[in-house]
C-alpha cells in the first residue's frame, strides 16, 4: 500500500449577517474529505472527484486542492509526487465555503503526508491561495474556520491578521440549503460599491456586537449583532423565499436568521438543540412554499476545525 | 446648609479610530464636578459655571446640565427645585467628550440629591437626551463610558443597546490636548456622506479587532485595530501637526496614536507609564513645532465611571 494521508476540513458560516468578509465560523458537519497519496511521478494529479453532484472541474489544472497541493511542493522544494482524491461533502455552491474546506483538507493532507513540515498557521496562505485561483479573490472568513476551527476574525486580509475568537459554550447552529446555486461571483457582482456612511456605522456596532457577543458567549447580543443593513438586502433578491423563510425562522423561536456566506443557503442561530429541529423545519417549509426543496444542517461550533482523519506511510 | 450632592463625571476618548461613533472608554481624570442643590423655587437654575474658560453659556435654558436636571424633574414629577453649579474640568470642545461629563455628572448628581430613584442605566437617557440637547444629535458614545466606566459598545444608538467590554489589565492612555478649539459640528461636516465598500470592510475588521482586544487584553491587537481608513484621514485637517504628532508618538513607542472624539486632542496607546511619559512629551514637542501649546493627560481607564463625590442632606 502507497503512503497516504486523509485529511477533513468542516464547511463554514461566513458573514453572520453583519459581518460580511469578516467573520465566520466552523461546523462539525459537513466537510470534504481530500485523500492525498505519495506517487512515481514528480508532479500533482487529480485521480477522482466525487460528492460534487459533476459540478466541479475534473481538470487537475483547474481543481482547487490540487493547485494546494502544487504550491506547496513547489515551496517546500518535495521532490515527490501526490494523487489528490476529492470527496466532497460540503455542497457546492451553497454558500458553505465548499472551495474552502478543499482547500484546506488539500493543505492538512498534503502536510501530514510530508511529515507535517508545516504549523496549522503556515498553512493558511496556501488555502487562502486556492480561493484567490479559483475565485480571483483570496478570502479568508471561510478558510481560517475551516482550518483552525471555532470562530476567526479576519482583521486585515492583506496580512492575513486572523484573530480566533472564544467559542461560546451555548447555541445551535441551523443551516437550510435550498437546492438551487448562487454563484459567488454573482452574489458579488450585485454589491453597491458605495454604501452611506450612517448604515457602515451601524454595521460596526453589530460587528463590535458580534465579537463581544462571541467572547461573552451572550447569545442574545450575538443574535441582535447578526442585524445585516447593508449585504443581506441586496444579496436576499438571489434567493427565492428569502423574507419568508426569516421570517418563518424567527417565529419559530430563532435568535437571528441571515443568509450563509453569499448563500443560497440560510442560517438561524438557536438556543438549544430542540428549538433547533422546529426551526430548522420551518425554514424548509417555507423553502417549499416557493417550490424549493433542502437539506437541513444542525452543528454546534467545532471546536477543532481541520485534522487528519488517518495516516498510513512506512 | 442646605441638601446637596457633588458627582463627578470622568472625560472619555471615544471612536478609538476605527471605532467611529460606537466605542469610547472612561478616563480617570479629568472630568466635571456637578454641584445640585435643593432649592424653594420648584425649577431647576444654574448657580454658576467655573473651569471652561468662558466657553460655555450662562444662561440655564442653554445649559446641558440644568436640562438634565429639567428633564429628570419632570419625568420624577419631583415637586422641588434645584441649583446646579458646574465645576468643567474636561476641556471644552477638546474632543474628550466634555458635554458628556456634564451631562452625566448632572443626572448622577441629581439622581443622588433626589435619594437614588434612577438606576445608573435609567439615567442613560437623561445624559444621552442632554447631548442631543447641546448638538442636536443623540450620541451615546462619550455618555455611555463616561457613565458606566470602562470601555463601552454602543451597538444601537436608537435603542441605546450598550454593551460594556472588559476591561484590559494592561495600557496606558496618553492624551495631549492642544490649545485650539475643534467644534463638533464642524467635525462632523467634512466627514464624507457615502464611503466605499472595501473600506467600510476593512473598519469593520478594525472594530472586530477593537472589541476582541478588549476583550483578550491583547495590547498588539489593540494598536493594530485603531487604525481608522475613513474618518482620521479626513479630520487630519483640522488638526494642526497632526501626521508630525502621530509619527512623532510612534517613533516613541506608542502602539497607536489617532484622534480623540472629534478633535483636536490626540491619544495614544502606550504599554507602561514609563512608555507614556515619552510619548506624551514627544507628542507635545510636535504640537510645538506647528505652534501649538498643550496639555498632557496620562490616564488608565477609569473602571469606576460616574460616581457621588459627596452628599448632605437631612
Amino acid at each position: 500500500m502507497k503512503n497516504h494521508a486523509i485529511a477533513f476540513a468542516p464547511a463554514s458560516i461566513s458573514n453572520l449577517g453583519s459581518g460580511f468578509d469578516v467573520i465566520g465560523l466552523a461546523l462539525e458537519e459537513p466537510g470534504d474529505y481530500i485523500v492525498a497519496e505519495l506517487t512515481e511521478r514528480r508532479s500533482v494529479g487529480l485521480r477522482g472527484v466525487e460528492g460534487d453532484g459533476g459540478l466541479l472541474s475534473r481538470d487537475g489544472k483547474k481543481n482547487i486542492a490540487a493547485h494546494v497541493a502544487t504550491m506547496m511542493l513547489r515551496d517546500l522544494k518535495a521532490r515527490v509526487g501526490i494523487a489528490i482524491t476529492l470527496h466532497a461533502r460540503t455542497p457546492v455552491k451553497s454558500g458553505l465555503g465548499s472551495s474552502a474546506s478543499s482547500a484546506v483538507a488539500a493543505a492538512v493532507a498534503v502536510n501530514a503526508l510530508l511529515g507535517n513540515p508545516l504549523a496549522k498557521d503556515e498553512l493558511l496562505q496556501y488555502a487562502v491561495d486556492g480561493e484567490r485561483f479559483v475565485s480571483g479573490a483570496g478570502h479568508a472568513d471561510n478558510v481560517s474556520p475551516s482550518l483552525f476551527g471555532g470562530v476567526t476574525l479576519v482583521r486585515d486580509t492583506k496580512t492575513l491578521d486572523i484573530i480566533r475568537l472564544p467559542i461560546p459554550r451555548k447555541g445551535v447552529w441551523v443551516v437550510v440549503h435550498p437546492h438551487i446555486q448562487v454563484r459567488t461571483a454573482d452574489a458579488r457582482k450585485i454589491l453597491p460599491k458605495n454604501i452611506p456612511l450612517t448604515k457602515a456605522v451601524r454595521q460596526w456596532g453589530n460587528v463590535g456586537g458580534l465579537v463581544a457577543g462571541f467572547c461573552s458567549g451572550d447569545l442574545d447580543l450575538l443574535g441582535r449583532s447578526i442585524e445585516d443593513v447593508i449585504i443581506e438586502p441586496v444579496r436576499a433578491q438571489l434567493i427565492p423565499g428569502f423574507h419568508a423563510v426569516k421570517s418563518a425562522a424567527m417565529k419559530a423561536g430563532a435568535l437571528a436568521c441571515s443568509i450563509s456566506g453569499s448563500g443560497p443557503s440560510m442560517f438561524a442561530l438557536v438556543e438549544t438543540w430542540t428549538d433547533s429541529r422546529r426551526v430548522g423545519k420551518a425554514m424548509q417549509k417555507a423553502f417549499r412554499g416557493v417550490g424549493l426543496k433542502s437539506d437541513l444542517i444542525i452543528s454546534r461550533i467545532s471546536e477543532e476545525g481541520a485534522h487528519v482523519v488517518s495516516w498510513v506511510g512506512q
